[in-house]
């Protein structure tokens, strides 16, 4: 949960479900989004739907001798439950977390911090990871024993890593021209 | 749907939603996916149960001059309605649709292709795109006209592109020293 960046959260009206991706951060034993009031699925989600919150990275794919075996090395979380909306201190702490989980040492910057009409403005909800499930699957692939012995079959296999990785910064067009790359945004991704 | 390499299904039972994440490819107006007749959502979701299939890309971090305008940039694709089992050759079809989305060129080295066995434990459903909707936001900041002005707060702002990008390969260790890495494997990412 804390590599991961986009959680799918997932929720039914009418019994037709609907998935969305959003940004979130985990502090302890709880996982916080965030919106706009007047986004419809916060509106939902603030009625403490039953919900599935999922947070899933890629890290691979895993090229196997036969198709079959083809695979992708992945981790995820799905936690089950309801979202509850928090105020005061614990919505700030949140705010504060989803942007330092999006690029750390960003809100101890000049940043303007949210003014009081702007949290009037912000949502933010919280679901309990007590019930949650990880799956992981790594490494390289599992071919059967046939085909592992078909040496006539001359095919590559392995797996090959990815990783999300950052480009160069894009400076705002109306940045003032004084104002340098911080050291965060320049490092962000060589941890 | 082209450039993306997770689907986020949903699904719910007993108005619990599941979101899960799966491998996919699109065909014309259908998105397909596949898995073992033994994993419970897939038995699921043969049944032809409402569903949403979501598949999003993360392109980026936004970072304004206010917490509050703090974003990301993605694309993404919401796709609402049921799966329908497909078989024969429209089968055959989305499994190399699967892999080749993957990654090109890997169906047609010489991987052993699915058996009638394999064939018969797999499972493969599509969804059509007809009922779906898609997202993008891309670009700079959108900072309050105040915060431009601030000449005082020297921070920076801009956005910070996101790629996935591949590691080096790496081979199984049961893989027989002549076979290097193929050409699609070296180039992939690259395109």
């Amino acid at each position: 949960l804390d590599e991961g960046l986009v959680c799918h959260v997932g929720f039914a009206v009418d019994s037709q479900p609907f998935v969305l991706p959003t940004a979130y951060a985990r502090i302890g034993e709880y996982l916080y989004v965030h919106g706009s009031p007047m986004a419809r699925w916060l509106s939902l989600l603030r009625q403490a739907l039953p919900v599935c919150a999922t947070v899933s990275i890629l890290d691979g794919f895993v090229l196997a001798r036969s198709a079959f075996r083809h695979s992708v090395n992945y981790r995820s979380v799905v936690a089950l439950g309801h979202f509850a909306e928090v105020e005061g201190e614990e919505k700030l702490a949140a705010l504060r977390a989803i942007i330092e989980h999006i690029m750390p040492g960003r809100w101890g910057d000049a940043i303007r911090h949210p003014s009081d009409g702007e949290l009037q403005a912000t949502v933010v909800l919280k679901i309990s990871l007590h019930e949650a499930s990880a799956k992981i699957r790594s490494g390289p692939p599992a071919d059967l024993e046939p085909d592992l012995k078909d040496r006539a079959r001359k095919v590559w296999a392995g797996h090959l890593p990815l990783v999300l990785s950052p480009l160069a910064p894009v400076p705002d067009p109306a940045l003032q021209q004084d104002i340098p790359a911080p050291d965060y945004l320049i490092e962000y991704g060589k941890r």
